[in-house]
């Protein structure tokens, strides 16, 4: 075996942390997995671990104007709360992100954006999930319908984004995506990093 | 029947939009469960919802002094690599959340703090997990010992706050509780909101 190979070898083992024994149990969701495996940690030791298997996610933010944006109401079984969120969905197999998440913004809305850029992508539960949320801006905003997606969102509300960072320091907006989405456009917005032709 | 209660009673309704049908699968974890339910949407049809049952998480941006923070390196089991993160963890049955905070500090990265402030709570996964994550920042860091958690944390790094969100920003740092940890830390700092004697 020749040195680089070895070498090659050696940082694989330096980052391959945790190896999988065996697939304890497994839940078969309409559109995810849930499975629990035993594992060998990184210092020999063995552990079990939660891991969903989950499509990636689009979310977006829509913009009716430089200050208005458009949220939905939806109740959320996990937490039996209902939150206030921007829309956000599951991709499709296949399909392509941005699609994803004009798909969403007109099915829970109404509306079709005629600009979407990305902000960011991130996972939200690194201890237990493989999903990917990729979070978008939108603007340009045309209603094309009143229907919404009258299974899951029980209203579309419209919020300054002063009110909607309001709601997230008083701890009234909790939802993962949607404090990343504002938190991390105002960042970008203080930064000078937004399109000048983004609300144009 | 009295009309406060019967508007009461509708309130109630007005909020209950997914009403449980029957379990169909649950898998038991070690600190916590993964179930699929069988639920009646708001519109009377039925689908499945995906629900896991997660103990309150702690996580702390970790100053050494108004300029630098700790991180930790991680393999990350459910995405298949190692990641850089602010310490975190689950809490302890009835443990206090900054004492989680506190305790998940010093294992990971052998630091005590002198000072814990609060600066987020949210819902990381909404859509089939209940998990909350609480976020601090801390600093008067003393290190007490170099015992590491050496099951889980592969290094402990300094980093500056601009070379985070270098990171961020080229998207090398993509975990969810920390990239809402350093972004909303910036917000609150940007507009005067942390306490002026956190860094003395």
């Amino acid at each position: 075996m020749d040195l680089s190979l070895i070498e090659a070898l050696g940082k694989v083992n330096l980052v391959i942390m945790e190896e999988k024994i065996r697939t304890l149990s497994m839940i078969f969701a309409n559109h995810f997995t849930a499975q629990l495996d035993t594992v060998k940690l990184r210092t020999g030791r063995t552990t079990e671990r939660m891991k969903i298997d989950h499509p990636e996610a689009a979310a977006v933010i829509p913009f009716l104007d430089e200050e208005r944006i458009l949220m939905v109401r939806q109740w959320r079984y996990a937490i039996g709360q209902d939150t206030l969120e921007i829309p956000a969905g599951k991709a499709d197999p296949g399909e392509d992100l941005e699609i994803c998440a004009r798909r969403e913004l007109l099915e829970e809305t109404g509306y079709e954006p005629a600009r979407v850029i990305h902000l960011f992508s991130y996972f939200p539960a690194i201890g237990y999930s493989n999903e990917v949320i990729r979070i978008y801006a939108a603007s340009g905003l045309k209603r094309l319908s009143d229907a919404q997606d009258m299974d899951e969102i029980a209203s579309v509300e419209t919020l300054s984004l002063h009110e909607a960072h309001d709601l997230m320091l008083e701890g009234r907006i909790r939802d993962g995506k949607t404090v990343i989405g504002l938190a991390w456009f105002q960042l970008l917005k203080d930064r000078g990093k937004i399109p000048s032709d983004f609300f144009s």
